[in-house]
């Protein structure tokens, strides 16, 4: 395996790392906003408390499908890439090119 | 393979992995600005819960559709990229190269 | 081909993966920002709704045509770059300079 | 071709594909400020709403043109940049220094 | 174990290490905010404690799970990474080049 | 042609290309502002419409402009640059120094 | 040992050390932000000491537990860390390498 | 000429390029708020008209002269370098040593 | 001691010097904010000083304790690296590779 | 002349061009707060315009007058340079170390 | 001493210079604000100057604690680091290595 | 006179053009506000107008003296700087290492 | 003296140089922002003025203690590094190596 | 005067320049938060106006103090450095090295 073959894992391992945390900034700032304004209008208006979980909570779930998203082409990077079989088998094959 | 040609795949990976997470941070914050303002609504004014739900549904899904074109070419990326079969070619009819 | 021609198929991958990426946020918190105001105001004056959501809509669309255009010149970096063909035939016809 | 010669369609690229999307995160949030009033003012005062609309379309139409010059520079550098014939046909007519 | 396959952990080891710390960056200010909102709120309306409590609860969570999952992928990188074993055996079968 | 000759040829399309996009986000966002104000003027008193508009006209013109100059700037890189005649024909005069 | 190999410890103590320090920055603003609502809410209406305090407490613990996980990861990443010891035999094993 | 000559006018491109562009940025945004007050500032009182577009003007056209200062500048940098003329010369007079 | 040896020392140095710097940005910058919200509380009502003084005082603690926990990372990779004892040895019982 | 030489009229270029573009953002924003102000207060109340027309351009003189430093400066450092004389005796004295 | 260890000092006296500025500038901030709120506070209710006081005293001191840990981490680092004893050996008893 | 000697003067050129250029940012934005709170002044309370002018020139003048500082130390590195003298005497006296 | 010796010197200087300056920046700001706050106190109740100016004073001496703490360790770096004299005495006592 | 012993000039200059004018970006802004919130109060309350304006100069004063420092810093490292003599010597004394 020649040195640029394993940047391939090295690079698919930075951006899953990295990525699920950069959606993670996100995608938290975005949920922290409207969860503070589901808070501040449960506290303000008791009795609208039903539905404005139910808003809530289907705004957290399409948010929360963007950060799915990224970790979802994380694990792709990390355990079943595509290339990542072309470039192990030239691992496997080639051993005397370690 | 050259060291070059695998270098496409690297980037390839870097794109899709960040790309995404950078999508997920502008979308995930600018759904959470449209459920800040539906919950404040719904909070104040829980007769119009109906009609709120309806136009934050229609935002939130194109602010969505953004989020899928970044993972769509993500994913052509990786899996459908029509140079990366250009660069396979290379390195299987050259085996020799290395 | 010589390293450098793999360099440009790289960098346009590079270029349609994050550039798509980066108008998403913009025009993502564009969206979100009108989106906000659009159900701000249909909670306070529900009989407004029919007119704010086409106001919305037409805003929505151009800002969306904004992505299209940066989603239509990564597509075309990948698919249809003229440059491109012109680097394919140095590769196929100069095999010998892998 | 040299190395360098392909460097010009390498940053040919680059800049069209991050350009689009620089000037589409500028474009966008303003497009999306514009919105945002007119929307809010379209709710508070629908009977305002024909003369809103047209001010929102004239000032959206002229953030757009902002766009347009960034994609027409764009595609010049893709499609038709006169220093890319000069570098073209230095890259057929010296076939031999690929 | 040649340099470039030490890389590999090393990268790993970033990835975790500041991965987790960004997420926490991220999650930690929206968790901010809503405990912002939940606390203001029951100040100004300690009858609405029990609700808000709930909701404030219930955004927690779905924000602690972004962290969460940013956690996980850090802790694979660490554990049990597939690559890993993959670049391990050629450590171990080779001790000759290290 | 030396390799830093073409390297003129390739910042200046880096300058136009990057200049009109940054010269877009500052005017789009200035834009915006101005669009803005005007729309919510309108929707507040419909009866200044009139001298709204011609105020905001004569303002995104003077916008307009800087971005205007940048794109002179941008079009005069790419075709009528007195340097670049000036390295053209030193790429025409000495063919043999390719 | 190599000096990639001594890489790897200089890399876990740089994300040790300033993961947790990038999470205190987040994680203490969001703490901040969470008592800044609390002490307000005390000096506004002292009768809700109990229910703000209590709820204060329960968001502080969760904002805590972000940085905890950094900190774990960093110890880990310091004492425990399982590919430290492949390392570390790699070292101890190959004294003539030094 | 050698490599650092023609350095020169590539770096005079690059920072009348960017220069200009960059002076659009903030230029723009300081006459897109003026423009924001003045256009308010009529919509609320249209009598005061007259006043305020004059004040605008003043303010807009000093704003104005530092782009075209940055613009002169630019120009100065492309068409008519003193420091251009010295290194021209070096150009033409030892063409043995392009 | 290898140049790599020593740079295992650079780094916690910096790990530490810097790491303790960018935790107090943050945990004072929350400092600041809980202690102004206290200290307008007590200034608007004075009689809710002592209640208000032990949130207070239990919010500094909690953001204190994340500068603590960056403080004693820092320590530890000053005086207690476990790492660094390896290292150490490594120092003194090759002298002849200083 | 040397290479080096040569870069301190690259230098001298830099400087110049963007220097004053990065005065002509700061400044350009400062003059845009002032005319922000003073067209508001003067649709506010027109009777004052005199006034604050008198002290808007005294303030706008003094914030120029920062803009015309960096005027000056860049002027002096193209075409006014002291040590640029040095440099250039060096270039045509010695012309046979081009 | 070899180049390297005289690194060790260099980064030293880096991360003590810069790290007690950058923890200056986030406490300045942090005790700005507590100041700003203090005075605020002193002078719309001058009757509760004392308690304001005291509670902005304690705050500030916590604030200060933190510069002050930064500042004890930096003269440790350029009076007492134990690992600095180890190199300064290395130095001393290996003269003729300068 | 050495490639670094030459240094000297360039990064002379680099500090000057530039330093002044951002300290006009900073004084410049500083005045902008000065300028901006004088002029709401004058239009709210047209009496006022003598006394606030005066402030606000004592101000200006102060903050003047800043972008004065700077642009007195930057005259003194391109016109007066002591070590250059040392390094131009460098430059007369060993022509022939020019 | 070899070179890494002088860059000790060198980086001495820039930590002195620049640190004092980003205090000045934090410590500025924060003192600007309790000086705004005094002013405006005592403009609206000047019957405060004593008490407003007393704590102004004590939280202005706290932040400046700030400055004065990276002041001083600029000094210690510049005048009275103890790691400084050790490199010095290598820089006498070694003068061929110079 | 080897290339390194020239550096430290250099970066004395490097520091000077920028240090002051980074200073003057902070102490500027401060003063200008300050003049604003002086002139504010002066225009409301011009009774006030001899207390606000010697609170004022207090103020500035301390902050124009920060610049001082920065500014002393600055002038030693241009005209007093103590390590720039040792330096010197190196370079008179040993000509022959230069």
């Amino acid at each position: 395996m020649g040195p640029e073959a394993l940047q391939f894992f090295i690079m698919s391992v930075t951006a899953a790392g990295f990525g699920i945390a950069i959606a993670a900034v996100g995608c938290g700032i975005a949920q922290g906003m409207g969860l503070k304004a589901a808070v501040e209008g449960i506290a303000r208006n008791p009795e609208s408390s039903g539905k404005v979980t139910v808003a809530m909570l289907i705004g957290l779930a399409m948010i929360e499908s963007l950060a799915i998203y990224t970790l979802v082409i994380g694990l792709i990077l990390i355990y079943a890439n595509p290339a990542g079989e072309t470039v192990t088998k030239l691992i496997s094959g080639c051993p005397q090119r370690l």
